[in-house]
């Protein structure tokens, strides 16, 4: 049973914390939160130990919320802390981290310089085996790292180009653009996706453009790869179709966008409407000679949440990665 | 002096006739509304004669607006007409506009079957001298073949890849999506895009992802080409610099989409704030071996309004291809 510290109940954390707690072979120590709003109301609520930075705890006192101790003690008392704070404050908590020896998993706005390994599962799970710290690199990235590993197992892969369209901000940023724009997000190419998928595949050869959106739900992804040899459409479907993490959308169920995504997301009780996989359009995909083409979508809220829970077991060496995998994979729910 | 009548004074014709009345060559012989509304109003406040369907003429009466005669007689009394009725419509009036000997221009809704030529300026304005029908492509194709064309008779293509994020609507289309959305569309590959620039481009190899998000501006287009030499970036620029309906997004402009370039053109004076000219991005040119990359921003509205004015002077054989260009772009005003 490993010990989980979760410092950042945000939009990842509050997620990450119910993944860990549902395996069968973790348990959350606590939660940390920097203000008392209604978020730290709701981690009480779920049940967590509620822990805070230096300063902050006579403000929960006033707002009558009970606190457990600083994110050092959380630190002292967990195995491994998941550190889900805003980018580039990760980056600060390490040193503290290391000091406790404290194994610690940070998330995709931090540098990949930060950590021993980028981590996806399904794309490298062994390279975190024993590491101290590791990196979930950001949804966009965790998405194409799934759909990248398989395809360049069977095929190779001689050039990647993605074109993401990004959602603008989440549901809740309502301060987030664009309004009525679309936007080169940046004008230069590449975006930081393509080298951000580098360290998770050293040798990939990828290029990626950005664009920003008036839109909240998912990201949705222009994909093209040109395979070292020309693959039969119908093996990359099965192929893919085997892949736990990436949920073939069927033409017949009538989606048309992220909207009807997160729809079918919440109509199958899935919490929050998470999606966590993958969602590839069925019809989508083309065969061009050795070029594939497809459209993706990815729940930017909650589809690194699994990799967490993956990257925990591959810290400690407590399972392979298949069986870590099927384990999460379980414990979560997947499959829509 | 070519008399022009314009059937369908929509979006797009009446910028169509406003361009055509711009030239020194040619003349409006009147527009064609087929309900009496404010932008009937417009066409008569321009000065433009009003001419309606069969069975319409007492709803303008009504409305105190005064008809000059039917389609059949604004079609006799023209040298060419440019139908830009809602797609489809097209094809049911051509067979009265060749009963009549009247060329006719069509616009990229409608078949290239329906027509002699599909056509751009750029790229085929020779294969349209003397032809009886042409269809000046849609915006977004327009918008590609006076990207392709240049770099085409430069380097040779091997292999083009566009993603088109497409704004949902124009800002007056108030009953289209999506809101908070996006939508591969069609969600299967190629769109009609690429097949619809193979009109134009009969040996091209080009396959196009079309996506919908919630914007009304333009369409911002992801490109990629695979050309047949590697190219050097600074001669690109020239090259792109050089073509009179390319401009150049200079970096230091500070310009981050579609709106911001919309303000350009208003700043500037443009009419209706229209942008004749491809928006490309100078700083997102970027080649990686014989890979050229970049973003171009396309207004719907306006794009093929010079193109409509060039297939004029082709068909009837005016004035050659750089000759038609240039007195087309000096009426208008091109360049930002």
């Amino acid at each position: 049973m490993k010990t989980v510290g979760i410092n950042g109940y945000g939009t990842i954390g509050k997620r990450v914390a119910d993944a860990v707690r549902a395996q069968p072979d973790m348990e959350i120590a606590g939660v940390v939160k920097t203000s008392p709003d209604y978020v730290a109301e709701g981690a009480i609520e779920a049940g967590y130990d509620l822990y805070t930075v230096e300063g902050s705890a006579d403000a929960f006192a006033g707002a009558g919320l009970e606190i457990s101790g600083t994110v050092d003690e959380l630190t002292t008392e967990s195995d491994v802390i998941v550190d889900a704070t805003p980018g580039g404050i990760g980056e600060q908590n390490a040193p503290q981290y290391a000091e406790q020896e404290t194994k610690a998993i940070f998330q995709g706005a931090e540098s990949d310089a930060l950590v021993e390994q980028s981590f996806t599962a399904r794309a490298n799970y062994e390279e975190a085996v024993g590491a101290d710290t590791v990196r979930v690199v950001s949804c966009n990235t965790t998405a194409l790292g799934r759909l990248v590993a398989p395809l360049e197992e069977a095929y190779g892969i001689d050039q990647l180009r993605v074109t993401l369209v990004r959602r603008g901000g989440d549901p809740a940023q309502s301060g987030r653009g664009p309004i009525d724009d679309i936007l080169p997000n940046p004008t230069t190419i590449p975006s930081h996706h393509g080298p951000d998928l580098e360290t998770v595949f050293p040798e990939l050869d990828v290029t990626t453009l950005g664009m920003k959106v008036p839109a909240t739900h998912m990201h949705v992804h222009g994909f093209n790869v040109t395979l070292e040899e020309a693959p039969d459409e119908d093996e990359v479907l099965d192929l893919l179709d085997d892949q736990s993490r990436i949920f073939l959308v069927p033409t017949e169920a009538g989606i048309d966008g992220a909207g009807a995504l997160k729809e079918l997301a919440h109509d199958r009780g899935r919490p929050r409407g998470d999606i966590w996989e993958n969602c590839l359009w069925e019809n989508s995909l083309t065969v061009e000679g050795r070029d594939l083409y497809c459209f993706q979508a990815v729940h930017q809220e909650s589809n690194v949440i699994p990799e967490n829970v993956d990257a925990i077991r591959a810290m400690f060496d407590e399972a392979g990665k298949d069986e870590s995998i099927a384990k999460t994979n379980e414990a979560l729910g997947m499959g829509l």
